[in-house]
């Protein structure tokens, strides 16, 4: 399974592609946009839609894999948080990708086994699953591979739940 | 000036395109999309995608009027809103189409006179502006030509202006 994890926001959009299974996982790409700060809010939202676009055509993901954002934290941040998180979910809906939401304490938990855990352990976790020789930067880049790790572990579950429940002739 | 104002909402967003110049205004159209409830997230932002761009080409406004929206009311319907903002700002932008926000208080002031006023005041107000028969539905609609009337008052202003400092050899 291939999955896009996708950290969603306008000043830094992290973007990890992952190739595996659970216990398993390899990447395959890591970055980040970053949308030009001096342009209106529409126009950095288009710059992210083409942006997402190529990396979607690119790498063909079976799955993207967003962070669910809660609006506990600051108000501005939560609302360009949205704003990104939709165009992300427009992307993949145009590519036909199906979306999964996973929270932060969800992605902590699956990559260092702490849902409360620092994005210092977070990053080193991340680096050490992946087998990398170095630490992926900046933070939004690690936390979208821990996102699709994170999917790779949970939805690798859920697939050999679905294959066991087939077997025994239930639903699928 | 001709003006489309936008209430975004997934469940129903509110549309009202009106031509007018400070103390005038005209209805062109109305209406509201609904995006069908029993589809992801990501289908329903593409499919408003989709007639907002109708809209937009249909009508070819000169700027988009969105509400701004704040965060201190439920928390699940304002990630809601947010995400069909970020899609009107999105569509505008490819359309190359500026966008001004109101807030709910500015647009309640500029059609009513009270910044306070009720739902049903607006309405009223809008119906009479506009010289309408009979009074715009749902409330949503409403409020789009009650946004799209608010900017035609203050934008018209801000024109004039603009239009007194050419005169006067200031910045434009």
């Amino acid at each position: 399974m291939r999955v896009l994890g996708i950290d969603p926001g306008l000043t830094r959009c992290g973007l990890g592609v992952v190739d595996g299974r659970p216990g398993r996982a390899g990447m395959v790409a890591v970055g980040v946009i970053r949308t030009p700060s001096d342009r209106d809010t529409g126009e950095r939202l288009l710059y992210l839609e083409d942006n997402l676009t190529t990396w979607v055509r690119r790498f063909e993901p079976d799955v993207v894999a967003i962070e669910r954002v809660f609006a506990d934290v600051n108000v501005a941040s939560v609302m360009t948080t949205a704003h990104a998180t939709a165009i992300a979910l427009l992307v993949a809906a145009k590519a036909g990708v199906p979306v999964a939401f996973h929270t932060p304490t969800e992605v902590k938990a699956a990559v260092t086994g702490d849902g409360r855990a620092g994005k210092a352990q977070v990053t080193q976790m991340v680096t050490s699953i992946l087998k990398l020789t170095e630490q992926p930067r900046p933070a939004d880049a690690a936390d979208a591979l821990a996102l699709a790790i994170c999917h790779t572990w949970r939805g690798g579950t859920e697939i050999r739940y679905a294959a066991a429940a087939a077997r025994a002739g239930g639903p699928r």
